[in-house]
């Protein structure tokens, strides 16, 4: 695939290309991205190795997937990106987007893709219409969730490196992808934020009734209770997983929320106030450690500190899942598990 | 416009027909229903006076508008609600529905009406697509919320009789619409429980923007906080309308979610403690009164007492507005006012 972020390669816009790159590396040819052209994935994203940014199609001719590599707030895709998307679809490329507004619902893209003979596939499109119901839900099965205070800091990333330490140490752990970037690297689930209102916590709860044949599902999450655009996103999925245990994520340095820079961060305490008062109006739960996102401090002594003291001030686990590893939150998971007896 | 409630006249379920005969009774010919044909609506629903229950679309040839009088869980329009459909479009009838399965979706129904001309009008249909910004909210106009804990207890008779009873005390308010029954109602608003999630705040905030130059505006809410299967609805609209007073509804009697019966209900004192936290994650907010629901008790005094041991348990003003009219839910708000100096 080749994966574009053309104008909008931050590390908070590009968050769908980076994790793309750090987590399916193997499947990316290039970044289509003018102002990044002839500079390394890894100069431009910190991930990705010697991957090529480029500057049009041309310089990729071995790609037949392009991925649409952002997520701006709304969904919508940028108008410099149209002559792009339809120059793909001429030359036969697959166009893939996590967008909401979907490539399948946009007649021009419709229309070259019919004429072309393309496959547009639209990550976040889904049809699902059921409410959820508290049936069949498998007690054995240990359900992890990230939360965090804001959007993008790091609750996917979390989850997988959650779910991949787990399976290291040979635990039948699941990562389950909520959003379209989960989509994109687990190959499967539901982007619950374009689920109407009403049943999302249904697809939420058929996410966990599809995988909780696993002994631990690491349930991604979204957005935050305390984001003025998403809380309801957020808390339908925390109803709908009625999980055991929670990972608390949050970035180092953020003071507000991304994009509503006069609505400050909720602080730790109150993150684990409300978090677990709200899981608890569905099911026992407790915030079982902290997943500290150290991706914009470039000292690691000041990464290692910030942990300690959360460590200090939580009484629960911390680390930066990137530079320390999950272990922590690994053996976190591993001793509810112990504690319930498996 | 004729009402179908044919086989679903219980009180929860036919919640829109209750509520349209209880509002605008003056509009309504008839009610189609089989099993209660020859009963007048106030011997079936309690409300509606004189109107005739009838047995088919022929002892109502006044109609010109079928209305799907039922609100089912999930939305789906019964099987054998069909046939009737289909003939309500043959004798050109407009056919109005406020189901999550829209009429125009249904390739029978919209080939039938597109065959006869006829209009289909899906009131929970909408194209909600922006995020909630938080900006152009004018402080000035008071905005109160109707909440509860469960479904279907009386949260949009609240908001309509509160408004209603302002503006007799001669009080510029503005009852603001939020689901099906009340846009039937009041001639507008958004269904936010069919609004993809991440807009759902959104879809709420437009709603204030639109009705804030009214002095008072009392917004309809959704569900409950405590509903595993709307609680993210819920928490968006709380969250967008960004309320500054609360009333808590709730139904004398009702101990378990409706439709979840194993799920037993918050108490008042949770209730309060739970809206009035995640509101004030946004915005200053406090609950001010409380609508008791007695709609399924018999004796008058027994409401009274409840209201009266609410009143004390609280400290919160507390009626049964069918019952008691909204004086006391009137006097907190317009107390809330003068607080505020108007």
């Amino acid at each position: 695939m080749i994966l574009l972020t053309d104008g909008y390669n931050d590390a908070h816009t590009a968050k769908t290309a980076i994790c793309v790159l750090r987590y399916r590396p193997e499947e990316v040819v290039a970044v289509l991205d003018r102002q990044a052209a002839g500079k390394t994935c890894r100069e431009v994203f910190r991930t990705g190795g010697d991957i090529r940014c480029v500057a049009s199609l041309d310089e990729a001719p071995a790609a037949n997937t392009l991925v649409i590599g952002i997520a701006p707030p709304g969904g919508k895709i940028p108008v410099t990106w149209r002559p792009i998307v339809l120059d793909a679809i001429r030359r036969r490329l697959t166009v893939v987007s996590g967008l909401h507004d979907l490539l399948k619902d946009d007649a021009e893209f419709a229309r070259a893709a019919a004429e072309h003979g393309v496959r547009l596939v639209d990550l976040r499109d889904s049809d699902e219409h059921d409410v959820a119901n508290r049936r069949g839900i498998r007690p054995e099965c240990l359900r992890i969730h990230t939360i965090a205070n804001d959007c993008s800091c790091g609750k996917m990333v979390a989850a997988v490196e959650l779910a991949e330490g787990l399976k290291r140490e040979g635990v039948d752990a699941q990562f389950v992808a909520t959003g379209q970037t989960g989509i994109l690297i687990a190959g499967g689930g539901c982007a619950v934020d374009r689920v109407i209102g009403d049943f999302v916590a249904g697809a939420a709860e058929k996410l966990v009734l599809a995988n909780q044949h696993h002994d631990v599902i690491v349930v991604e999450g979204q957005g935050s209770l305390f984001h003025p655009r998403y809380s309801g996103v957020t808390l339908s999925l925390l109803h709908g997983v009625m999980p055991d245990g929670l990972i608390l994520c949050y970035e180092m340095g953020r003071q507000a929320v991304f994009g509503l820079e006069d609505v400050p961060l909720a602080s730790l305490d109150e993150m684990v106030e409300v978090n677990e008062r709200m899981a608890n109006l569905m099911h026992p739960c407790r915030v079982i450690g902290v997943a500290v996102n150290g991706q914009h401090v470039p000292r690691d002594d000041e990464v290692l500190a910030e942990c300690q003291r959360v460590e200090r001030r939580l009484g629960l686990p911390a680390c930066d899942v990137i530079r320390h590893g999950p272990g922590k939150l690994v053996a976190a998971v591993r001793a509810v598990q112990a504690a319930r007896g498996r």
